[in-house]
């Protein structure tokens, strides 16, 4: 079971964004370099984000992305839910399965799923991206 | 968050075979039409489900595979864990990620990677496989 490459990043844009000090901005250039992402993607990423309304953007020279919500607000579960893809953990209906009339997997899996998503959503955005002097500490 | 189509057709092997009448057997020909999946899928999963010792096979002529376990005492979890692969839900170490050192992402995920197992394991195989008449049932 793993999340797509697009949740992985878009995750780590939030967490490099909740790391930077009060009204610091980082650019898309500079995290795609960091976290050795292209950017392209980081680019889609930070383009779904805008979207969702969690980060915002100001162009023109330093100019850059900050966190538009307060890293305590945002829960992770939701964050996930909003960067996989939707659909059934198990591609159902896409063919003929003979079971499917009387088929209790999808009804264990949808719970399987719920209970995932229900575990992140104990989490927030701050609660993972933790303490900004923490690396430096745990490099020391 | 998508499971492999690798524990998607394990899954369906087990829900056949829990579906026979005692001491029927099926083939692995006979699946790979039934539920349009390809042969070669198919007998991947049924070698590894035979590895695993939930099923048995024999040879030659009236052959087949069918299930070595009672559907009951087999959990879902434990399958699932079994077909999917090894590795974190997101592929930290793969890059040389700067929040690596102080990054508590890695527990939430874990944590809810074992929640979404703990809840496929309150299902057994007899659970989701429901009862063998029910299709017929629901198609009438």
């Amino acid at each position: 079971m793993q999340l797509t490459r697009f949740t992985d990043v878009s995750l780590r844009v939030l967490m490099h964004l909740a790391r930077l000090a009060p009204h610091e901005q980082a650019t898309t250039q500079d995290i795609a370099a960091r976290y050795n992402v292209p950017y392209n993607h980081l680019n889609k990423a930070v383009h779904h984000l805008s979207k969702a309304g969690w980060i915002t953007s100001s162009r023109g020279r330093g100019g850059g992305i900050r966190l538009a919500v307060a890293p305590g607000e945002l829960r992770i579960g939701e964050v996930v839910r909003s960067t996989e893809p939707p659909g059934d953990v198990v591609d159902c209906f896409s063919q003929t399965c003979p079971l499917r009339f009387a088929c209790a997997l999808k009804c264990a899996l949808d719970e399987a799923h719920r209970a995932f998503y229900a575990r992140l959503d104990e989490y927030t955005l701050a609660d993972v991206a933790g303490n900004p002097g923490q690396a430096l500490l745990e490099l020391a």
